[in-house]
Protein backbone atom coordinates (compact mmCIF):
# COMPACT_ATOMS: atom_id res chain seq x y z
CA UNK A 1 0.00 0.00 0.00
CA UNK A 2 3.04 2.59 0.05
CA UNK A 3 3.09 3.20 -3.12
CA UNK A 4 -0.61 4.16 -3.12
CA UNK A 5 -0.10 7.92 -2.97
CA UNK A 6 2.03 7.90 -5.44
CA UNK A 7 0.23 6.08 -7.96
CA UNK A 8 -2.72 8.10 -7.52
CA UNK A 9 -0.49 11.21 -8.44
CA UNK A 10 0.27 9.44 -11.70
CA UNK A 11 -3.17 8.39 -12.23
CA UNK A 12 -3.81 12.16 -11.64
CA UNK A 13 -1.36 12.84 -14.34
CA UNK A 14 -2.39 10.37 -17.33
CA UNK A 15 -5.68 12.45 -16.48
CA UNK A 16 -4.13 16.12 -16.96
CA UNK A 17 -2.91 14.84 -19.77
CA UNK A 18 -6.00 14.12 -21.67
CA UNK A 19 -7.50 17.62 -20.21
CA UNK A 20 -4.31 18.97 -21.91
CA UNK A 21 -4.41 17.30 -24.90
CA UNK A 22 -8.32 18.54 -25.27
CA UNK A 23 -6.78 22.22 -24.64
CA UNK A 24 -4.34 21.71 -27.72
CA UNK A 25 -6.54 20.91 -29.92
CA UNK A 26 -9.21 23.66 -28.91
CA UNK A 27 -5.91 26.25 -30.02
CA UNK A 28 -4.60 26.59 -26.68
CA UNK A 29 -0.77 27.29 -25.52
CA UNK A 30 -1.09 28.27 -21.82
CA UNK A 31 -2.92 27.11 -19.24
CA UNK A 32 -3.75 28.05 -15.50
CA UNK A 33 -3.73 25.67 -12.62
CA UNK A 34 -7.26 26.40 -11.90
CA UNK A 35 -8.55 25.76 -15.58
CA UNK A 36 -6.50 22.60 -15.76
CA UNK A 37 -7.86 21.74 -12.09
CA UNK A 38 -11.43 22.44 -13.15
CA UNK A 39 -11.22 20.67 -16.15
CA UNK A 40 -9.36 17.33 -14.18
CA UNK A 41 -11.58 17.57 -11.35
CA UNK A 42 -8.99 18.62 -8.87
CA UNK A 43 -8.30 21.83 -6.97
CA UNK A 44 -5.53 24.46 -8.37
CA UNK A 45 -3.53 23.61 -5.08
CA UNK A 46 -3.57 20.01 -5.97
CA UNK A 47 -2.31 20.69 -9.41
CA UNK A 48 0.67 22.70 -8.53
CA UNK A 49 1.65 20.70 -5.89
CA UNK A 50 1.49 17.98 -7.88
CA UNK A 51 3.37 19.62 -11.16
CA UNK A 52 6.00 21.18 -8.52
CA UNK A 53 6.72 17.54 -7.10
CA UNK A 54 8.40 16.84 -10.51
CA UNK A 55 10.06 19.81 -10.88
CA UNK A 56 7.82 21.23 -12.82
CA UNK A 57 7.37 25.16 -13.16
CA UNK A 58 4.53 27.71 -14.22
CA UNK A 59 4.50 31.94 -13.62
CA UNK A 60 1.93 33.29 -11.84
CA UNK A 61 0.73 35.55 -14.38
CA UNK A 62 0.97 33.23 -17.79
CA UNK A 63 0.25 29.47 -15.91
CA UNK A 64 2.03 26.60 -17.85
CA UNK A 65 2.78 26.30 -21.16
CA UNK A 66 1.12 23.49 -22.61
CA UNK A 67 4.01 22.09 -24.94
CA UNK A 68 6.27 22.06 -21.84
CA UNK A 69 3.94 20.14 -19.71
CA UNK A 70 2.95 17.56 -22.46
CA UNK A 71 6.72 17.40 -22.98
CA UNK A 72 7.32 16.80 -18.85
CA UNK A 73 4.29 14.49 -18.47
CA UNK A 74 5.36 12.08 -21.55
CA UNK A 75 9.52 11.88 -19.54
CA UNK A 76 7.49 10.95 -16.27
CA UNK A 77 5.97 7.87 -18.18
CA UNK A 78 9.34 7.09 -20.57
CA UNK A 79 7.19 7.64 -23.36
CA UNK A 80 10.62 9.42 -25.17
CA UNK A 81 11.51 5.72 -25.16
CA UNK A 82 10.72 2.15 -26.95
CA UNK A 83 8.44 0.42 -24.51
CA UNK A 84 8.31 -3.43 -24.63
CA UNK A 85 6.07 -6.00 -23.20
CA UNK A 86 4.52 -9.60 -24.18
CA UNK A 87 1.09 -10.55 -23.63
CA UNK A 88 0.17 -14.06 -22.15
CA UNK A 89 -3.23 -15.50 -23.48
CA UNK A 90 -4.49 -14.66 -26.90
CA UNK A 91 -8.12 -15.16 -25.95
CA UNK A 92 -10.67 -11.87 -27.18
CA UNK A 93 -9.38 -9.64 -24.46
CA UNK A 94 -5.58 -10.56 -25.78
CA UNK A 95 -6.43 -10.56 -29.28
CA UNK A 96 -8.07 -7.00 -28.47
CA UNK A 97 -4.93 -5.75 -27.17
CA UNK A 98 -2.62 -6.68 -29.78
CA UNK A 99 -4.62 -4.66 -32.24
CA UNK A 100 -5.49 -2.05 -29.87
CA UNK A 101 -4.27 1.72 -31.25
CA UNK A 102 -3.52 3.13 -28.35
CA UNK A 103 -0.31 1.21 -27.48
CA UNK A 104 0.93 1.33 -30.98
CA UNK A 105 0.27 5.44 -31.44
CA UNK A 106 2.40 5.56 -27.69
CA UNK A 107 5.50 3.72 -28.36
CA UNK A 108 4.17 0.44 -26.83
CA UNK A 109 5.38 -1.94 -28.42
CA UNK A 110 4.02 -5.97 -27.38
CA UNK A 111 6.93 -7.79 -28.77
CA UNK A 112 5.76 -11.73 -28.38
CA UNK A 113 2.48 -13.29 -27.45
CA UNK A 114 1.95 -16.77 -25.24
CA UNK A 115 -0.79 -18.99 -25.17
CA UNK A 116 -1.48 -22.95 -24.39
CA UNK A 117 -3.43 -23.45 -27.61
CA UNK A 118 -1.28 -24.69 -30.83
CA UNK A 119 -3.48 -23.32 -33.13
CA UNK A 120 -2.98 -19.76 -32.19
CA UNK A 121 0.77 -20.18 -33.39
CA UNK A 122 -0.46 -20.82 -36.62
CA UNK A 123 -2.61 -18.22 -37.15
CA UNK A 124 -1.13 -14.80 -38.21
CA UNK A 125 -1.73 -12.47 -35.82
CA UNK A 126 -0.03 -9.16 -35.83
CA UNK A 127 2.52 -10.43 -33.30
CA UNK A 128 4.69 -13.88 -33.18
CA UNK A 129 2.64 -16.35 -31.04
CA UNK A 130 4.75 -19.25 -28.74
CA UNK A 131 3.83 -21.69 -26.22
CA UNK A 132 4.58 -20.34 -22.52
CA UNK A 133 7.32 -22.61 -21.63
CA UNK A 134 9.20 -20.14 -24.03
CA UNK A 135 8.59 -17.06 -21.96
CA UNK A 136 12.13 -17.27 -20.23
CA UNK A 137 13.61 -17.03 -23.30
CA UNK A 138 11.81 -14.28 -25.25
CA UNK A 139 12.01 -12.43 -22.10
CA UNK A 140 15.71 -12.38 -21.91
CA UNK A 141 16.31 -12.05 -25.87
CA UNK A 142 14.16 -8.64 -25.80
CA UNK A 143 15.04 -7.47 -22.41
CA UNK A 144 11.38 -6.91 -21.30
CA UNK A 145 10.09 -6.13 -17.71
CA UNK A 146 6.23 -5.31 -18.68
CA UNK A 147 3.87 -8.12 -19.20
CA UNK A 148 0.18 -8.17 -19.87
CA UNK A 149 -2.21 -11.32 -18.19
CA UNK A 150 -4.53 -11.98 -19.82
CA UNK A 151 -5.62 -15.62 -19.32
CA UNK A 152 -8.61 -17.24 -17.50
CA UNK A 153 -8.48 -16.50 -13.81
CA UNK A 154 -7.52 -20.60 -13.25
CA UNK A 155 -4.17 -20.13 -15.11
CA UNK A 156 -3.50 -16.33 -13.64
CA UNK A 157 -1.27 -17.01 -10.72
CA UNK A 158 0.60 -19.99 -12.79
CA UNK A 159 1.61 -17.67 -15.05
CA UNK A 160 2.39 -14.94 -12.96
CA UNK A 161 4.95 -17.10 -11.19
CA UNK A 162 6.07 -18.06 -14.77
CA UNK A 163 6.58 -14.41 -15.51
CA UNK A 164 8.52 -13.69 -12.05
CA UNK A 165 10.88 -16.25 -12.37
CA UNK A 166 11.72 -14.95 -16.31
CA UNK A 167 12.61 -11.50 -14.41
CA UNK A 168 8.89 -9.50 -14.73
CA UNK A 169 8.71 -6.78 -13.01
CA UNK A 170 5.38 -4.95 -13.95
CA UNK A 171 2.33 -7.06 -14.38
CA UNK A 172 -0.70 -5.51 -15.84
CA UNK A 173 -3.63 -8.12 -15.08
CA UNK A 174 -7.06 -8.89 -16.78
CA UNK A 175 -7.23 -11.92 -14.82
CA UNK A 176 -10.04 -11.62 -12.26
CA UNK A 177 -7.39 -12.74 -9.45
CA UNK A 178 -5.45 -11.11 -6.97
CA UNK A 179 -1.59 -11.60 -7.87
CA UNK A 180 0.78 -13.04 -5.21
CA UNK A 181 4.02 -10.95 -6.02
CA UNK A 182 7.06 -10.12 -4.36
CA UNK A 183 7.46 -6.34 -3.17
CA UNK A 184 9.48 -5.08 -5.99
CA UNK A 185 6.88 -6.12 -8.51
CA UNK A 186 3.61 -3.82 -9.32
CA UNK A 187 0.66 -4.87 -10.52
CA UNK A 188 -2.00 -2.99 -12.22
CA UNK A 189 -5.41 -4.62 -12.27
CA UNK A 190 -7.89 -4.15 -15.05
CA UNK A 191 -11.04 -5.91 -14.30
CA UNK A 192 -14.00 -5.49 -16.40
CA UNK A 193 -16.74 -7.19 -14.47
CA UNK A 194 -15.48 -4.81 -11.56
CA UNK A 195 -15.82 -1.67 -13.63
CA UNK A 196 -19.47 -2.64 -14.89
CA UNK A 197 -20.80 -3.56 -11.44
CA UNK A 198 -19.42 -0.47 -9.91
CA UNK A 199 -21.71 1.75 -11.85
CA UNK A 200 -25.33 -1.04 -11.68
CA UNK A 201 -24.47 0.02 -7.79
CA UNK A 202 -25.44 3.56 -8.36
CA UNK A 203 -28.52 3.10 -10.28
CA UNK B 1 -16.09 14.38 -6.76
CA UNK B 2 -18.47 14.43 -4.15
CA UNK B 3 -19.00 10.58 -5.05
CA UNK B 4 -15.35 9.60 -4.73
CA UNK B 5 -14.87 8.92 -1.46
CA UNK B 6 -18.20 6.07 -2.20
CA UNK B 7 -16.65 4.79 -5.56
CA UNK B 8 -13.41 4.11 -3.11
CA UNK B 9 -15.42 1.90 -0.43
CA UNK B 10 -17.25 0.14 -3.60
CA UNK B 11 -13.91 -1.20 -5.49
CA UNK B 12 -12.66 -2.38 -1.25
CA UNK B 13 -15.44 -4.36 -1.51
CA UNK B 14 -15.04 -5.64 -5.51
CA UNK B 15 -11.93 -6.12 -3.77
CA UNK B 16 -13.09 -8.06 -0.78
CA UNK B 17 -15.36 -10.10 -3.04
CA UNK B 18 -12.11 -11.24 -4.81
CA UNK B 19 -10.53 -12.50 -1.48
CA UNK B 20 -13.72 -13.93 -0.18
CA UNK B 21 -14.00 -16.10 -3.29
CA UNK B 22 -10.89 -17.53 -3.03
CA UNK B 23 -11.09 -17.96 0.61
CA UNK B 24 -13.90 -20.21 -0.53
CA UNK B 25 -12.35 -22.02 -2.41
CA UNK B 26 -9.74 -22.69 0.15
CA UNK B 27 -12.56 -24.74 2.18
CA UNK B 28 -12.94 -21.59 4.70
CA UNK B 29 -16.23 -20.92 6.18
CA UNK B 30 -15.58 -17.92 8.43
CA UNK B 31 -12.95 -14.81 7.90
CA UNK B 32 -11.82 -12.48 10.64
CA UNK B 33 -11.77 -8.93 9.91
CA UNK B 34 -7.84 -8.68 10.16
CA UNK B 35 -7.12 -11.47 8.09
CA UNK B 36 -9.50 -10.19 5.10
CA UNK B 37 -8.14 -6.85 5.77
CA UNK B 38 -4.50 -8.54 5.55
CA UNK B 39 -5.25 -10.28 2.15
CA UNK B 40 -6.77 -7.28 0.52
CA UNK B 41 -4.24 -5.22 1.56
CA UNK B 42 -6.59 -2.62 3.96
CA UNK B 43 -6.59 -2.24 7.71
CA UNK B 44 -9.07 -4.79 10.05
CA UNK B 45 -10.93 -1.37 10.90
CA UNK B 46 -10.72 -0.48 7.64
CA UNK B 47 -12.97 -3.85 6.76
CA UNK B 48 -14.88 -3.81 9.48
CA UNK B 49 -15.83 0.29 8.85
CA UNK B 50 -17.13 -0.55 5.26
CA UNK B 51 -19.01 -3.91 6.13
CA UNK B 52 -20.89 -1.50 8.78
CA UNK B 53 -21.37 1.23 6.73
CA UNK B 54 -23.72 -1.56 4.71
CA UNK B 55 -25.06 -3.03 8.11
CA UNK B 56 -23.11 -6.37 7.37
CA UNK B 57 -22.53 -7.72 10.58
CA UNK B 58 -19.79 -10.19 12.42
CA UNK B 59 -19.21 -11.25 15.58
CA UNK B 60 -16.08 -10.47 17.93
CA UNK B 61 -15.68 -14.33 18.42
CA UNK B 62 -16.63 -15.86 15.64
CA UNK B 63 -15.51 -13.89 12.95
CA UNK B 64 -17.75 -13.25 9.81
CA UNK B 65 -20.06 -15.93 7.87
CA UNK B 66 -18.25 -16.18 4.36
CA UNK B 67 -21.53 -16.81 2.43
CA UNK B 68 -23.22 -14.19 4.12
CA UNK B 69 -20.68 -11.48 3.43
CA UNK B 70 -20.82 -12.99 -0.05
CA UNK B 71 -25.01 -12.57 -0.54
CA UNK B 72 -24.51 -9.01 0.80
CA UNK B 73 -21.72 -7.59 -1.69
CA UNK B 74 -23.89 -8.92 -4.46
CA UNK B 75 -27.14 -7.54 -2.66
CA UNK B 76 -25.33 -3.60 -2.85
CA UNK B 77 -24.40 -4.62 -7.05
CA UNK B 78 -27.63 -6.00 -7.76
CA UNK B 79 -25.94 -8.98 -8.75
CA UNK B 80 -29.54 -10.80 -7.96
CA UNK B 81 -31.30 -8.69 -10.62
CA UNK B 82 -30.61 -9.10 -14.14
CA UNK B 83 -28.61 -6.44 -15.03
CA UNK B 84 -28.66 -4.75 -18.96
CA UNK B 85 -26.05 -2.88 -21.35
CA UNK B 86 -25.69 -2.25 -24.02
CA UNK B 87 -22.44 -1.24 -26.68
CA UNK B 88 -21.79 0.73 -28.21
CA UNK B 89 -18.40 0.39 -30.98
CA UNK B 90 -17.96 -3.63 -32.07
CA UNK B 91 -14.49 -2.86 -32.81
CA UNK B 92 -11.74 -5.14 -31.13
CA UNK B 93 -12.59 -3.61 -27.53
CA UNK B 94 -16.21 -4.47 -28.15
CA UNK B 95 -16.05 -7.93 -29.63
CA UNK B 96 -13.99 -9.04 -26.79
CA UNK B 97 -16.49 -7.81 -24.52
CA UNK B 98 -19.28 -9.58 -26.56
CA UNK B 99 -17.74 -12.38 -25.49
CA UNK B 100 -16.42 -11.96 -22.17
CA UNK B 101 -17.17 -14.68 -19.73
CA UNK B 102 -16.80 -12.42 -16.57
CA UNK B 103 -19.98 -10.70 -17.82
CA UNK B 104 -22.19 -13.55 -18.76
CA UNK B 105 -21.43 -15.33 -15.46
CA UNK B 106 -22.36 -12.94 -13.17
CA UNK B 107 -25.92 -11.61 -14.64
CA UNK B 108 -24.62 -9.16 -17.18
CA UNK B 109 -26.31 -9.01 -19.77
CA UNK B 110 -25.42 -6.86 -23.72
CA UNK B 111 -28.58 -6.70 -25.27
CA UNK B 112 -27.36 -4.68 -28.04
CA UNK B 113 -24.38 -3.32 -30.33
CA UNK B 114 -24.13 -0.34 -32.44
CA UNK B 115 -21.87 0.41 -34.61
CA UNK B 116 -21.82 2.70 -37.72
CA UNK B 117 -20.13 0.02 -39.94
CA UNK B 118 -23.35 -1.85 -42.08
CA UNK B 119 -20.91 -4.80 -42.47
CA UNK B 120 -20.83 -5.48 -38.73
CA UNK B 121 -24.53 -6.14 -38.63
CA UNK B 122 -24.63 -8.60 -40.99
CA UNK B 123 -22.04 -10.38 -39.13
CA UNK B 124 -23.15 -12.62 -37.29
CA UNK B 125 -21.99 -12.14 -33.29
CA UNK B 126 -23.21 -13.10 -30.34
CA UNK B 127 -25.55 -10.05 -29.77
CA UNK B 128 -27.89 -7.84 -32.67
CA UNK B 129 -25.92 -5.15 -34.06
CA UNK B 130 -27.75 -2.02 -35.71
CA UNK B 131 -26.99 1.64 -36.47
CA UNK B 132 -26.70 4.11 -33.71
CA UNK B 133 -29.00 6.34 -34.87
CA UNK B 134 -31.66 3.13 -33.36
CA UNK B 135 -29.91 3.61 -29.69
CA UNK B 136 -32.62 5.45 -28.50
CA UNK B 137 -35.76 2.91 -29.66
CA UNK B 138 -33.53 0.07 -27.92
CA UNK B 139 -32.83 1.75 -25.13
CA UNK B 140 -36.29 2.14 -24.39
CA UNK B 141 -37.33 -0.86 -25.62
CA UNK B 142 -35.12 -2.81 -22.92
CA UNK B 143 -35.37 -0.24 -20.41
CA UNK B 144 -31.46 -0.43 -20.19
CA UNK B 145 -29.96 2.48 -18.38
CA UNK B 146 -26.22 1.20 -18.89
CA UNK B 147 -24.42 1.93 -21.38
CA UNK B 148 -20.73 0.83 -22.80
CA UNK B 149 -18.57 3.49 -25.05
CA UNK B 150 -16.02 1.10 -27.12
CA UNK B 151 -15.51 3.76 -30.25
CA UNK B 152 -12.59 6.07 -31.20
CA UNK B 153 -11.68 9.07 -29.62
CA UNK B 154 -12.93 11.49 -32.32
CA UNK B 155 -16.54 9.54 -31.89
CA UNK B 156 -16.56 9.28 -27.66
CA UNK B 157 -18.71 12.67 -27.17
CA UNK B 158 -20.88 12.53 -29.95
CA UNK B 159 -21.99 8.96 -28.74
CA UNK B 160 -21.98 10.04 -25.08
CA UNK B 161 -24.37 12.95 -26.34
CA UNK B 162 -26.53 10.56 -28.44
CA UNK B 163 -26.50 7.58 -25.23
CA UNK B 164 -27.31 10.86 -22.64
CA UNK B 165 -30.54 12.05 -24.75
CA UNK B 166 -31.54 8.32 -25.25
CA UNK B 167 -31.46 8.45 -21.16
CA UNK B 168 -28.33 6.47 -20.32
CA UNK B 169 -27.56 7.11 -16.35
CA UNK B 170 -24.23 5.15 -16.58
CA UNK B 171 -21.22 4.76 -19.16
CA UNK B 172 -18.56 2.46 -18.98
CA UNK B 173 -16.13 4.47 -21.63
CA UNK B 174 -13.19 2.41 -22.98
CA UNK B 175 -12.58 5.50 -25.64
CA UNK B 176 -9.81 7.92 -24.43
CA UNK B 177 -11.28 10.95 -23.77
CA UNK B 178 -12.97 13.07 -20.53
CA UNK B 179 -16.70 12.49 -21.29
CA UNK B 180 -18.63 15.77 -20.37
CA UNK B 181 -22.38 14.15 -19.03
CA UNK B 182 -24.35 16.19 -16.33
CA UNK B 183 -24.42 15.49 -12.52
CA UNK B 184 -26.60 12.51 -12.22
CA UNK B 185 -24.94 10.24 -14.69
CA UNK B 186 -21.74 8.27 -13.14
CA UNK B 187 -18.74 7.47 -15.81
CA UNK B 188 -16.39 4.70 -15.15
CA UNK B 189 -13.08 5.02 -17.15
CA UNK B 190 -11.16 2.16 -18.20
CA UNK B 191 -7.67 3.43 -20.22
CA UNK B 192 -5.34 0.41 -20.78
CA UNK B 193 -2.88 2.81 -22.26
CA UNK B 194 -2.80 5.08 -18.79
CA UNK B 195 -2.98 1.32 -17.22
CA UNK B 196 0.37 0.28 -18.81
CA UNK B 197 2.26 3.79 -18.57
CA UNK B 198 1.64 3.62 -15.11
CA UNK B 199 3.93 0.37 -15.02
CA UNK B 200 6.50 1.97 -17.18
CA UNK B 201 6.86 4.30 -14.72
CA UNK B 202 7.89 2.39 -11.78
CA UNK B 203 10.52 0.37 -14.08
Amino acid sequence: MAQNYSHNVLKRFLHYRQCLIQFQRHGFRKVFSYSLGKEAGASAEQVRKDFSLFGIKGSRRGGYDIDYLLNSINDIFKQNSERLVILVGIGNIGQALINYEGFKENNIHIVAGFDLDPSKYIKRFAIPVYPPDRIPEIVRQYGVKTAIIAVPEISGQVICDLLLSAGIKAILNFSPILLKVPDDVIVNYVNLRNELETLFFYL
